[in-house]
């Protein structure tokens, strides 16, 4: 790979591998690292599935099942962040968002979507994280009402490049997207 | 692999996990995620690399250069998290810590473990993340003042395997680290 000579290639490339982590099942970027403030305000991790990805509206969006930690943790506090490692391309994506939760009738069309055989990810009993006798006494059920989209709005972007030379790069909404590069 | 039938079996598998990822350049345990909090109060993710996992004391080192985000951001709120995502093993791992920045003479014997070659990551001028007007107008320099081993304390770990049953379970340390399987 070749080093990135301005910030506006360097942005395109990485919504390139963002939307990579959409389309194909075996990109790297399907999978990022999803993170919220837990109630005790520490920091909380997990691994999910990359959905969608818009550049026009700057926006990533992820699945989740309404009765998840992740959802109660950011009906209290929207700020999360998602977190990209590509080793193939040796790019890091972090991304700072703002979510907001959408189910119901806002999702339907993206609820129809989901393949049958995995709409069992969604309405789990008892709920997921609930303490159970044995490790396999839960359920795994489809339930239409327990289906949620996080729609995670990006305000800054940090990009980073291991090449030869690192390269590393912020774009911010609040400077309407005028980027700098910074030190690595 | 095979379904855990207890609690401590689960425990042990983790473990032998992260301590592959210290001793194997090629693990996927190798390179963590590390999340702070930041100074606006967003999560703040990065890869790291796992350089130390210790059962015994219940601790997790990773290396960095003193003058980045994630110390300023930890000197003001030791709170942390890392999360572990390895695909062969079908098994997350998720650690909520407080960390401790240890420098100087107390990380003298790990910084002579640093190959030399290593040794530029840390001591960059300008400092990381400091904006500067071209791509490449940063040098990397050694200095071991610059070295920092952030000593990690785990008091929460959930863990989750995706075999073909699902299985999760919570050990906290507030708890004795006595464990309980949970909802996956």
């Amino acid at each position: 790979m070749k080093n990135f000579l301005d910030l506006s290639e360097f942005l395109d490339y990485a919504w390139s591998l963002m939307k990579s982590g959409v389309q194909d099942p075996k990109s790297a970027a399907r999978n990022p690292t999803f993170a919220t403030i837990s109630k005790d305000s520490y920091p909380a991790l997990r691994t999910v599935v990359l959905r969608f990805a818009d550049r026009e509206t700057n926006c990533l969006k992820i699945h989740t099942d309404l009765q998840t930690d992740k959802v109660n943790e950011l009906k209290e506090n929207k700020v999360a962040a998602l977190h990209f490692w590509i080793p193939k391309a040796m790019v890091q994506i972090r991304a700072s968002v703002n979510v907001e939760i959408l189910t119901g009738t806002q999702v339907e069309s993206e609820w129809n979507a989901v393949p049958l055989r995995s709409r069992v990810g969604y309405g789990s009993v008892p709920s997921s994280g609930i303490k159970i006798m044995g490790p396999f006494e839960y359920q795994k059920t489809s339930k239409q009402s327990s289906f949620a989209v996080l729609k995670c709005e990006i305000r800054v972007l940090d990009l980073l490049y291991l090449g030869s030379k690192h390269q590393r790069a912020i774009y911010r909404k609040s400077d309407k997207w005028r980027a700098s590069w910074v030190a690595p």
